[in-house]
C-alpha cells in the first residue's frame, strides 16, 4: 500500500478508521499545496475523512497543517486586541459589514477575512463589492496597515492564505464532502488562525437555510471548532442562531449593504440586531474590551447611537477606495432596472418563510453564484421580506423583488410565493438566538 | 447537491449508504470512460463504494455498464462452445498459458483476454511477451480470425474492451481503494464478459501472495464473482486455491513460459497440474464438453500425453508471430546473464516458502513492475524453488536466482534466503485446492 506517508497509505489507514498521525496529517495538507498529492488521491482521502471522521487531535493537527500551509499573519504591531467573527453561512447573513466596524468603534481591532459566496446567495465579500470603487482584494501588507490605522479591514481570501484549504475547498464542492464537522472546522479555523486573531467568536447557524440542517449537527460543529480553536491557544466562542427564514428583510449584494448601513444607523432589523448583539457582545467580552454582557452590549449600542460605528464604517470604506457616501445615501449602491411586489395571496400571519427557497430565487434573479466561475450581479435581490409572525392583509407585498430580467423576475416571483406561507392564524417564532458554547 | 445522476449527487448517495440505481451506475460508468466525471470524483465514488458496499445488483450494473464502456465481442461466428479462466493472481501463476490450449485441444474455444502484472510479478500477458515474436497485441477482428482457425487466443487487454475499467484500475491502485468485493467484481466480470464468452471458471486465490490474504474474504469474493456471472446469463464456477507459497518452481516471465512447456509436455510440477486440473475440468464440465469431473480430467489428462495440447499452444505461437521453437526448446527463450544458487542453511524440512516474499525478491530482479510504466526484463526470475514439506540438506540449492545485475542477484538472494525457512522437522501441506463455488 505503498510507503510510510505516501498517498496510498495516508488514504489506506484513514480508509481503515486508524488515527492519522501528524507527519501524516502534514503530508496530506502539503500534498493539497504543492501538487504531490494527485487531486483524484486528496479527493479519496476527503471521503474517507468523511466517513470514518477524525479525533480532536488530528482535527487540530489538520487546522495547523493547512493554516501553515501559507503565511500566517503578523499583527503585533497592533496594539489593540484583535477579535473576528466567522459564521458558518445564511441566507440575507449581512451582519460581519456594519458588526465589524462597530466592534472596531468599542477599541477591539477586527481584522476579518471573508470568503466569496460558495451556498446560493453572495457572500461577505461580494456584497462589500457593490460598494462602488471598494477594494476587497488587499494584499496583506495593505491589510495590516488599514487595522494599524483605523482598527478595522474587511478583505477577501488572499492567495498568500491558507492555499490547503482553496484547493480542498474546491474539491468537496464537487465531491459530496462538504458536511463533515472536521473538515468545515480545519477549514474555516485555518483560514481564521491565520489573520493573526486573539480570539474568535463563531456564529453557528441551523435550520433550512444553514449549513448544518439539524440542531444537534450544528451544536457538534461549535463544540468541536471552540474546542480545536482553545486546543490552538485561541479563545473562541460560539453562539447558536436559527436560520429557518432568512436574516433581516433583504437577501442580494447591493441590497443587504443598504441593510447594515440602517443597522449602523440605528433603524436596523429586530432580528439582525439582535444577532449582531450576541455576536459583538462575545467578541468585546473575549477580548478582554468588556466586564460583562450588560456592559458589551451598552457599548455596542452606544458605538450606534454616537454615530462612532457608522463613522468607523464611512472610514474604512474610504481606506479601501470605496465610495464613502455610501453610509449616507444608499442611492449610491448599484438599483436594479425592475422592481415588483410578490403580493400576499390572503389575508392572515406569515407562517413561515424558506430561507431556502428565498436564497434559490435570489440565485435565479444572479445574486448568487451557481458554480464558482459564475458573476453575480450585484443589484438584483429581494427587499422588504415579511418576517415570520407578522400580520398581512390579502394583496399586501410580502416581499419586492429586484430583477434585470423580466424572465427571471416572473420566475422568482414565483419561487417567492412559493416560498412565503400565509396561515390563518397567528404564529409563535422559535427563538433566533440559542445557547452559548465555549 | 447537484442535480440527479450529476457527480456531486451520485456520490452523496454512496456516501450515505443508499442502494445507486442503474441510470446513477451508468452515469458513473460512462463518466468513467468520456471524462464526463472529473478523477477526482471517480475516486470519492471509490472510495464510498468501498466504504459503503454495493449489493448483488449494483454490483451487477456496474458490470455490465463497464462492459459496455467499450467494444462487447461478437464470437457468434464460433461454433465451440467458449470458455475462458480468470485468476485473481497468485505468484508463479502460469496456469493460463498451458490450460487454454489443453482446453481448446479438448474441442472447447479459449478466448483470452488478459491484464498486464500490476503486482509485484508480470502478468500472463508479460510472460507470453517473453516468447521471441509473440504479439499479444491483436485487433478484435484477428482476435476473432485466430479463434475461428485453431480455437484458442490468448491477447492483452484492448482499447476497444472496457475502457472505464483501465480508468478506474489504475485510479484504484493509487487511492487505496482495490480490495474492495464489488469493485475487484465488476472490473474482473466486465473484461471478461466483454471477450463474447458462454462460460467462466474462476480460480479465487488465498493467502500471503494473493489478492485477498484471508480465506473467508477471498470465499466472499468467489460468492460475488459466480452469482454477478449468473445474474448476467453466464454460468461461472469459482475454485478456491491456496496461494501462501509461489506455484510450480519458477518465478520470472520467461522461466514461467518454460515451466508451462513441462507442463504441456507432461512433466510439470505437481502443484501446478493439480490447480490446472480442476480449473480445466470445471470449464469442460460448464461448457458441456464433459459429462462428469472424472471425464473431463481424463480428457485433459488425454490432450497431454496425445502431444495435442501441446501442438495447440505450438500452433497459438506460431499464429501469434512467436518462435513456435519454444515448444519443443526453451533455449529460445531469453535466458539471465548470470545465475546462482540461495544454498539451504541446515538440513532439514523446507517449513514455509513465502510467495510475497518471493514475488519481491523477482520485482527486485526486474521480472515484474514496481509502477505501470516500468518496463520488466523477461529473462529474469527465480527457478527450482524447493516446495513446502520438501527434505533439504544443508547447502543444497532452495532455488536459483537468475540475474542480470550483480547488485541486484545479490539483494534477490538475500531476500529469499529470508523467504524460504527450512525447520528441523517434515510439516504437512495444507491443501493447494479448496472449495469449488457456484
Amino acid at each position: 500500500m505503498g510507503t510510510p506517508l505516501s498517498p496510498q497509505h495516508v488514504i489506506a489507514r484513514k480508509r481503515d478508521g486508524l488515527e492519522l498521525d501528524r507527519a501524516e496529517i502534514e503530508a496530506f495538507a502539503r500534498g493539497a499545496t504543492d501538487g504531490s498529492w494527485a487531486d483524484y488521491q486528496l479527493s479519496a482521502l476527503l471521503m474517507a475523512v468523511f466517513l470514518k471522521g477524525m479525533g480532536a487531535r488530528e482535527t487540530a493537527d489538520l487546522t495547523e497543517a493547512m493554516m501553515r500551509s501559507g503565511t500566517v499573519a503578523d499583527l503585533s504591531s497592533i496594539r489593540a486586541p484583535k477579535a473576528d467573527k466567522h459564521s458558518t453561512g445564511g441566507v440575507g447573513d449581512k451582519v460581519s459589514i456594519h458588526l465589524a466596524p462597530m466592534v472596531a468603534a468599542c477599541g477591539v481591532a477586527v481584522p476579518m477575512i471573508s470568503g466569496r459566496g460558495l451556498g446560493h446567495t453572495g457572500g461577505t465579500v461580494d456584497k462589500l463589492g457593490s460598494i462602488p470603487g471598494f477594494r476587497v482584494g488587499l494584499s496583506l501588507a495593505e491589510f495590516r496597515a488599514q487595522l494599524e490605522k483605523i482598527g478595522v479591514a474587511l478583505i477577501g481570501q488572499t492567495s498568500e492564505i491558507v492555499p490547503a484549504d482553496r484547493k480542498l475547498y474546491a474539491l468537496r464542492d464537487v465531491t459530496a464532502t462538504v458536511e463533515s464537522i472536521p473538515l468545515i472546522c480545519a477549514s474555516i479555523l485555518s483560514k481564521k488562525l491565520a489573520e493573526g486573531i486573539d480570539v474568535l467568536v463563531l456564529d453557528v447557524k441551523f435550520g433550512r437555510g444553514a449549513l448544518m440542517r439539524e440542531k444537534a449537527a450544528a451544536r457538534e460543529l461549535a463544540v468541536a471548532l471552540t474546542s480545536v480553536a482553545r486546543s490552538m491557544g485561541k479563545p473562541a466562542r460560539a453562539v447558536m442562531t436559527a436560520m429557518d427564514e432568512p436574516l433581516g428583510n433583504a437577501v442580494g449584494n447591493a441590497l443587504e449593504v443598504a441593510e447594515s448601513v440602517e443597522c449602523l444607523r440605528g433603524s436596523g432589523p429586530a432580528d439582525v440586531m439582535e444577532v449582531t448583539y450576541a455576536l459583538g457582545g462575545q467578541m468585546l467580552l473575549l477580548a478582554g474590551a468588556a466586564g460583562d454582557a450588560a456592559a458589551a452590549r451598552a457599548q455596542l449600542e452606544r458605538s450606534v447611537s454616537s454615530g462612532a460605528a457608522l463613522g468607523k464604517f464611512r472610514q474604512m470604506v474610504a481606506a479601501q477606495g470605496g465610495d464613502p457616501r455610501v453610509a449616507d445615501d444608499p442611492s449610491v449602491l448599484p438599483a436594479s432596472a425592475l422592481k415588483a411586489p410578490v403580493p400576499s395571496p390572503s389575508s392572515g400571519w406569515v407562517a413561515s418563510a424558506d430561507a431556502l427557497g428565498v436564497a434559490l430565487a435570489a440565485l435565479r434573479l444572479g445574486a448568487g453564484r451557481a458554480r464558482a466561475e459564475d458573476g453575480i450581479d450585484p443589484a438584483v435581490g429581494v427587499s422588504g421580506l415579511a418576517k415570520v409572525g407578522q400580520r398581512v392583509v390579502e394583496g399586501q407585498p410580502l416581499c419586492f423583488v429586484h430583477a434585470n430580467d423580466r424572465e427571471r423576475l416572473a420566475d422568482a416571483q414565483a419561487m417567492l410565493a412559493r416560498a412565503i406561507v400565509v396561515g390563518p392564524s397567528p404564529v409563535g417564532r422559535d427563538p433566533l438566538v440559542g445557547e452559548t458554547i465555549g
